[in-house]
C-alpha cells in the first residue's frame, strides 16, 4: 500500500459488535464493515491517527461483550461500534508532542485498519525493534507484564516453590511458566491438547504438563504432579480446575486470579467455597495489569534481555487480515489458538 | 465441692457426639453422659488432669461434627466420644514440670467435668487474674487472638480505612470492631437482632451497625453505610453477605476469611465467583488462629492493657452447667447468644 497522505480519505475496515453476546461468542456476533476515514487530527488536539498493524485477541474481551448492569472494570462494548483492545500501530498523523508520523506504538487501539486516538494516554513507544513487532501484543506487551506482575507482585513466587499454571500455553501462561523456571521454581502447566502439552515440556521448559481434557480426575492429576502440594497457582481458567487446585494447595499457598476463561461464557459462573481458604491459610488475590503499568519499563528491559539471551521464548498464533479477527477471537474459547493469538492487520 | 484428692474416683459428666450431623445441629445430636474417672496421671507421663471451669462454644465446632472424607484442619469429632475445644481449667494433678495443682490454665480440653490431658502442649498459664476467668475463652483467648491476627496480620487494617465486620456482636466480631476503632478506622457491623445492633453502637462504639435480617437488600445496606466502599471485610458469615460485600469493596480491599457461620449447616455451601476479585484487585485470605499462637503473649499483654483502661469491653453469654452445653452450642446457629457464648461448668 502507498504511504497515507494527510487529508486523504481511506477505506477503513472495522470489526464491530453486532449484538450483546450470551453464552459462547460466535463469529456472527461481530461484523466486519467497511467505512471511510479522512486522515486528519482535530487541530489543537493531542490526538494521534494510527495505522494498526497487529491486534491482540484476549479472553477478557468476552466479558466486554455482555451488557453489565453495574459497570465492569473496562467499559462494555457497544453494539454497532468498533471493538477496541491492545495492539501495535504506526503513527500516521499526530497532534501530540510525544509522537510523530512513523513512530511505532503499542497500546489501546480500535479493531480496524486506522484509528483516531483522541488522547493517547495508553500508547507507548516501541523500544526494542530487534524483535517482531507482534511481540508487543504478547511477551513484551500486556500479557507479558500480566505474567510478570501476577507471578512476582501478586503471588510472590520464590525460588524452590511449586508453581502451577493453567492455560499454560496461552499468551500469559507460557510467560508465567518460563519466568517461574528462571526463578528456580518447580513448574507444571495444564493445556487442552497434546500438542500444547508437548510445547510446554519441550519449548517452554516446564518440569511437567498435562492435557486436562484427557484427565478423568483433575485432583489426581495434580496430586501426581505435585505430591507435596502447590505453593503458587497462576489462575487463568476457573471452574473445576480451580476447585481441584484448592484441594492441593500447601499451607500459605497463593492463588493469583488473572482470568477465568472457562467461565466467561457461563451465565452462572462456578463459585469457590471461601471456607476452603481457611484451613491452609490460602490467599486468593485478583489483579489487573493496569495496576502495574508503572513497572512496564523495568519489565520491558528485563524481558528484552531474557529474549535476547534465549532464556524466554514465545509462540504466537497469527491470523492474517482484519477479516480473520472475529474467528481468531472466538477460537480462544475453543482453545484453537496455539500460543499468543494475534491478528496481523497490516505489515509495516 | 470438696477439693479433689489424688486416687479418688469422681463422677465425670461428659458431652459426647451421638451421631454425625447433617444440616442444622440439634441438641439431640449430642448427649450428656455420666461416667467416672480416677484422679490420677500415668506415672512418668507429662499428663495433667484438670477440672474444667469454663468451656468455649465456637461455630467452627459444627465443621467437626461431620465426617470428612479428606481430613479437615482439625480432627472430626467421633460418635460416642467426648467433644473437645478450648476452655479454662484448674490443674488437679500434674506430671508436667510447668504445671502444678491449683494452676489455672486455658487451652484445649474436653467437654466434661474433668479431663486427663496426655500432653499439655496447648495449655497456657492464665497470667491476668484481675479479669473474670471466662475472658480466657473469649477476649483474652482464641477469639481475641483471632480478631487481632485477622485484622492486623491478615487484613492489615490501617488508620482511616473503612472496616466492615459481620457477626459483629459475636465473640470475635465485637473484638474486631473495637480494635479497628482503636486503630482509627471507620467501623460498621452487622448482627441478627436489634438488641445486638444496639450493643454494637452503644457498648462497643461501632460507627454504625445494621440488623441484616431487617434489610431487604444487603447491597443497599452496605452502600448506605459505606458510600465510598469497604477497605477491609472481616468475614464471619459467608453466603449472601459476602456476595454483597464483594460488590462494595474498594480497590485493593482485603477480605480476612475467619468463619462462615451461615454456611456450615449447608451441604452445598454458597460459592464466590473468583472473577469478582479481579476488577478491584481484591485479596481474600483465609487464616487459622493456630498460625499466630507465637504472638499470643504480646497480644495478651496488649489486650489486658486495653481491658484495664476500659478501651475494650466484652459481652459474654454464660450458660450454667455442663448439661446446658449442647443447647448453648446449637444456639450459636440460631444467633441466640448475645456476645461470647461460654458454658460455666464449675466455679473455681
Amino acid at each position: 500500500m502507498a504511504a497515507a497522505v494527510a487529508g486523504e480519505e481511506v477505506t477503513n475496515r472495522q470489526v464491530i459488535l453486532k449484538r450483546y453476546v450470551t453464552g459462547c461468542p460466535m463469529v456472527e456476533d461481530m461484523e466486519v464493515v467497511t467505512g471511510t476515514l479522512r486522515l486528519a487530527v482535530p487541530p489543537g488536539s493531542p490526538a494521534v491517527l494510527v495505522k494498526n498493524l497487529y491486534l491482540s485477541c484476549d479472553p477478557y474481551m468476552r466479558t466486554r461483550m455482555t451488557r453489565h448492569a453495574v459497570p465492569s472494570f473496562v467499559p462494555d462494548y457497544v453494539p454497532g461500534k468498533v471493538l477496541d483492545n491492545c495492539g501495535v500501530s504506526k503513527v500516521v498523523l499526530s497532534g501530540h508532542p510525544d509522537f510523530k508520523p512513523g513512530d511505532l506504538l503499542w497500546g489501546v487501539t480500535g479493531w480496524e485498519e486506522y484509528t483516531l486516538i483522541p488522547n493517547p494516554v495508553f500508547c507507548h513507544m516501541i523500544n526494542h525493534r530487534e524483535f517482531p513487532l507482534s511481540y508487543y501484543t504478547g511477551v513484551l506487551g500486556v500479557p507479558g507484564l500480566t505474567a510478570y506482575a501476577g507471578l512476582f507482585e501478586v503471588a510472590k513466587a520464590k525460588k524452590g516453590e511449586c508453581v502451577f499454571v493453567s492455560a499454560a500455553a496461552g499468551a500469559v501462561g507460557q510467560i508465567v511458566g518460563q519466568l517461574a523456571k528462571l526463578t528456580g521454581c518447580y513448574v507444571v502447566g495444564s493445556a487442552g491438547s497434546d500438542q500444547k502439552v508437548n510445547l510446554l515440556k519441550t519449548k517452554f521448559g516446564f518440569n511437567d504438563a498435562f492435557n486436562y481434557k484427557k484427565e478423568l480426575d483433575l485432583n489426581a492429576a495434580l496430586k501426581r504432579c505435585f505430591p507435596h502440594g502447590i505453593d503458587v497457582y497462576f489462575e487463568n481458567v476457573g471452574g473445576a480446575m480451580l476447585d481441584a487446585v484448592l484441594h492441593n494447595m500447601r499451607h500459605r499457598g497463593r492463588v493469583a486470579v488473572c482470568g477465568q476463561v472457562s467461565q466467561y461464557n457461563l451465565e452462572w459462573p462456578d463459585g469457590v467455597d471461601p471456607f476452603r481458604l481457611v484451613g491452609n491459610h490460602i490467599r486468593m488475590e485478583g489483579f489487573l495489569v493496569s495496576d502495574y503499568l508503572g513497572e512496564y519499563h523495568r519489565f520491558e528491559e528485563e524481558m528484552a534481555r531474557y529474549l535476547n539471551e534465549g532464556k524466554v521464548v514465545c509462540v504466537e498464533d497469527v491470523a492474517e487480515g482484519i477479516e480473520a479477527a472475529p474467528a481468531a477471537l472466538v477460537g480462544l474459547f475453543a482453545g484453537r489458538n496455539v500460543g499468543k493469538q494475534v491478528v496481523a492487520v497490516a505489515r509495516e
